[in-house]
């Protein structure tokens, strides 16, 4: 259990921190200024365009993906990096083709698509020249429970059709996002999770219709190409766009989420981290009273705990990459559901604290925080709530320790 | 201490439930759809006037203001129809013209106005014609803490010379809002609570400039005029503006926020019910993993807590009204400080279960959940954070349990 | 929904406020030297019996029995009175006869019992000669669930035979303790709520064997009777022994319940008050790092909230027991259910502060903080387990939403 | 920061459990019934000695000490042994030599004592000859802040004069606890941090008044000791007795306190896990309402949460002991502040949750988890409250931001 950063780990932290102080913290004011003067644009403003060349130039491309199509970097190397780019969450992730949804879609057909899929969809997605969504989450049912999914995905000769509603598709109203993934049922008579599957849908085939795009907390997330709501009538793509097989689309999922849970995680500390510096800066400065709030004890209570809280999840998160480096994602999934209950809660808390402790400010558009803290609220649902987690983590202990005894 | 609603609350609640279930309720598509097709709108739909008419038809006008240029109620007796406004935050305050900021501005008037400020600017507010605005907080300084003040106004001849940023000013995007009510300091050497005035600045006067609508959360809250952050650059106004005297605007501004207070409270437990209501219909509909979710134990715990936490602040929020009645607002004061500390707080923690139930559609705009969280969460800052009614509240227990001993 | 204390319940604050006073505070030191000194004495110290003929003097008995029998309060005249009993809980409450299980146990004959039963049992609890005990939880069932229920009540002839174990059978460690009500299963077959009965055991019957006393967070409650565990093997009782009826027991069960659940929160207000005065005593009094505690943000802020949550919990008790005297102890089960949900937790919460503000005192014996916080953690399972009683309340709100829907 | 548990721990670990397996576990129900029958005895009952000879021959013994005298273990290698011992408090430690305090006080001997003073008492405590105890705090003041000492230790000729009272001194009541180290001023005069000495002063000496066992929420601990009140009166022992040289009692305080915390924090999460594996066994095992409480929501979020949380607290612990390892107990600072404020409060969190699956048998005294549970609550003072180690850590993160920027 060795979470200590490598030489390889060392150089690209600091190439990484290097590039954020020069390139991407100096970009946020007027990053935000384009995206608040095109209100019609849901794609991030042409300024990433350089930031991209300029990420791809210094090597900090595809840090997420492992192996030589990628970075090559574990997780516990990358897990660092994905903290640094959680700190400027409109641009950093963008500027080095690490975002999500991309990411794990990359890893999708890098794991699991033909070649011609390959060749067809990652060669482009790998180049940050077009960008991608997964759909999977419906409006109509609870959707953290795969039985549930609507979406039929039937053949036909040699065509797949595909009809359902999809919404907080992630992504997906970037016009950039030329290709879906989507699950949907090939057998709902089949075992329980053997019944889905993941097929590949291109933005422009006839019959997908991007409705709209969902808000979380007020915020329609524009520049990330938002939240769609997808419907898709009729839809036929032809056969070999189907992913894995027929019934692999439950596995696939859990495949895909298992970097993409703990990539949010990293994220979040980063997120948290910040927050913790503009909470300690807004503290050192505001006088209330007669003396500033950061020696006022219930702010310093909060500053604790931020601290003792963040040193808490980082750790499980390095323990959750480490473990999937090393015994691989299925005999990580405890940790990496650990991790997924433990990091948007603590980060939420402390986001709380951070907002409350900037006044009013603390919910406008003038500070970063109110938008974080939106992100971390939502991140308590994606890839499933909390709950669903916590009661299969504790099925699992409860076996575990039934089986002990 | 008898909280029974009397003959007179029975038949106005009777009244006021029929408007909310013909006129109010139903309204709500069509209101929420006419403010998203005109982004540019910083006020009520138009459909809003002919539910004006009704309501003032049928007797449910200024139910907040007492005496008999009001409905004449008392704090217990407006509690019950208050938390019922809350039910339709968007809708019915405004209908029954008990909206804020206008609520407290018309109390400001009624209590401390000259008879000329009345004639101009009560008479109207009254009527529904005009709305209004109340400029304190300050972007540059702790506002929770009056002394910090910065805007300065000026005693110049028969004139006074306002100059000072304020942001947070609710309604005040709204062009009909024509009055401000502006706190400032007229005398910065004097005691630390005669330094404050308020004086009537009419919006259109030079030097006005209303700059922009903050954000809470995403939300700019556009239909209820937002809340603008506004420069007063060497405004001049006549010296009969000024409220009551040089040196009241702290006393004013406590006479002020006692109702402004409970009345918060008040909707926030009508937001509180209908919360519920929509969480344990979606809990009942819902099916996950077998069975809905109102047969799944943390769901049920969240309900059950729900109902405990919501009875506590209502019969706090009763106390604190009937003290109001009996004793008045200084007698009162630890009980309203007591309910503005519990009900945010309360409401909040429901509001995040009830979002959390609704799984993604619980931040949308598809549901009223999302919005209402950012209007709970306002609420831990507005008037006061927390953390400074609690102290306050404590140093008086502590102050009392040294003088009893 | 009247709250206010009538002209006899103020008279009665009044006599019982003097009465503490005069009799029960100065007793405490006294009392608990007592108890100290007699490590074998499984019962009040002999000095508790002056003070009990000095509170029948004063008509300060028996006070929480309604009608011609008792002191003829209503719950809502009681509730005051009993708080401050709450405030010595080792003194007042057993010499004013107002002592839990007797309170109970006598309400059970007064309105169950024959008249026979009433003679021969009654009579001596209402002249405080003997005390009781009420015999459900058993060591080996989760017994929340009545269903569960292993004690057997089998009818031979004119008599029953009463075979089972029951532990955590408070006050029957005392020898005073002459009579035991048991609840036992005389159908198992019945429908689940008529397979219980509940029958007079004598505790000088053969069979009964006390067999030790239980214990809470290292606590006998020695001077209480403690917590007997009972072995009943083959005990035999006459016929006429049964309450009311075969099958009656979960009613009388519940019907029990009701009063014995808020004389528990009424008290618990108590305890929190008197905690929260030894609180604010020792922050006053303790310097640390420069100032006093009840200068320190943090204390400050346990404070306030202490006093914001007894208001709420003392306003839902009271709200409760209203409702008890005007519809009801059935009527009023929502309210009882959802203050024995608060109350515990709520005064948990509140003791942890105050033993936290004693530093290592405040686990100590030389303070009664610590017995208090185990006496209140206690609450959390008495008469049911928070968990039973929180998702009772939420299937009732769910049936009552959706048949209002 | 490598984590992994090298060979020697592998080993030591496997030892360690063989020998928890056959002698700890086993000898359990013995050592409790010795403790009940001898109300009178304050030192661990006679069978602990077989067991610390089986320890001592397995060479299980003085883990804690590093270097040549002791077992040579890093702190990263000893945590793991350490959380083990944890498992079974009462015995395991004692029997190992590894108990508190006098780990901290063979520590202390150990790295500032004199030749003499080692020969004397270092050699007797190491071979588990005697005992020892740790005398710092007061009865009558906030003893958290080392400035408030009020035991004054004065020099005369070739002797020291100890005067004051300490209490809370664990293990003192232990007749075999020969040697006290004390705690007190020297120098009230000089700077904050040099007015404090230590010395130490045989139990035998005479003015040394051991006066009663202090009780924690209701336990004596009395196999462990206890926990004294100790008045010293005109005290005398020879100059020589000083630990280090004047003025050095806060360093020296500082030094112990490292490793002692977290030693602490490591036996605590071995309490934690023993904790959740009686709550999932009774969880597993008892049925209400139909189904097992193991399929009961709120228990599997319990049991979810504790799994999460403990997971948590050990990283954070292996972190600060791998620090104080390579950076020493000075560079480990932060970290043995952050996981003595994060362990108790978690482990507490956990021992309520594992007290309330068993209901009443929770608090009593046939499980150990009440015991537990007061353990954990003590640790939220011990070495200083929770409050004091957040503001002082808050104040680091504070000075090391504004130092950044």
């Amino acid at each position: 259990m060795d979470f200590a950063h490598d030489e390889t780990t060392k150089a690209l932290q600091q190439t990484l921190t290097a590039f954020m102080d020069e390139h991407v913290y100096p970009a946020e004011p007027a990053y935000q200024e384009a995206v608040d003067a095109a209100p019609e644009r849901w794609a991030p403003p042409p300024l990433i365009e350089p930031l991209k060349e300029e990420a791809k130039r210094q090597g900090l491309w595809n840090l997420f993906l492992p192996g030589e199509d990628g970075a090559g970097l574990t997780n516990l190397q990358y897990a660092p990096l994905c903290e640094i780019l959680g700190r400027s969450l409109h641009i950093a992730p963008v500027a080095t083709n690490c975002a999500a949804p991309d990411t794990g879609n990359m890893e999708v057909l890098h794991m699991f698509g033909t070649p011609a899929q390959q060749e067809r969809w990652l060669q482009p997605l790998m180049q940050g020249e077009i960008r991608s969504a997964f759909a999977m989450t419906e409006p109509r049912v609870a959707s953290s429970d795969a039985t549930n999914i609507e979406t039929s995905i039937t053949r036909e000769g040699d065509e797949y059709v595909i009809d359902g509603r999809k919404w907080y598709i992630s992504g997906a109203m970037n016009p950039a996002a030329e290709i879906f993934i989507v699950m949907g049922k090939t057998d709902p008579g089949a075992e329980r999770h053997r019944q889905q599957s993941m097929i590949l849908v291109p933005r422009d085939t006839p019959g997908v219709e991007v409705r709209r795009g969902m808000k979380v907390l007020g915020y329609d997330d524009r520049d990330h190409g938002g939240h769609a709501e997808i419907d898709f009538t009729g839809v036929r793509v032809p056969a070999e766009n189907l992913i894995s097989g027929e019934g692999e689309g439950f596995a696939i999922a859990q495949a895909r989420l298992g970097p993409g849970r703990i990539h949010h995680c990293m994220r979040l500390i980063g997120i948290a981290e910040r927050g913790l510096e503009l909470m300690i800066a807004r503290a050192a400065d505001r006088v209330a009273f007669g003396k500033p709030l950061s020696e006022q004890g219930v702010i310093r209570d909060w500053i604790a705990e931020a601290r003792v809280r963040i040193e808490q999840i980082r750790l499980l998160t390095l323990k959750a990459a480490w473990l999937m480096d090393t015994v691989g994602n299925k005999g990580a999934h405890t940790e990496i559901q650990a991790i997924k209950i433990a990091a948007p809660a603590t980060v939420e808390w402390i986001m709380d604290k951070v907002v409350q402790v900037h006044g009013a400010g603390g919910l406008s558009q003038d500070f970063p925080v109110a938008e974080w803290f939106a992100q971390v609220r939502t991140l308590r649902f994606a890839d499933g709530p909390d709950e669903v987690h916590k009661n299969a983590l504790a099925r699992h202990e409860i076996r575990k320790a039934t089986a002990d005894a």
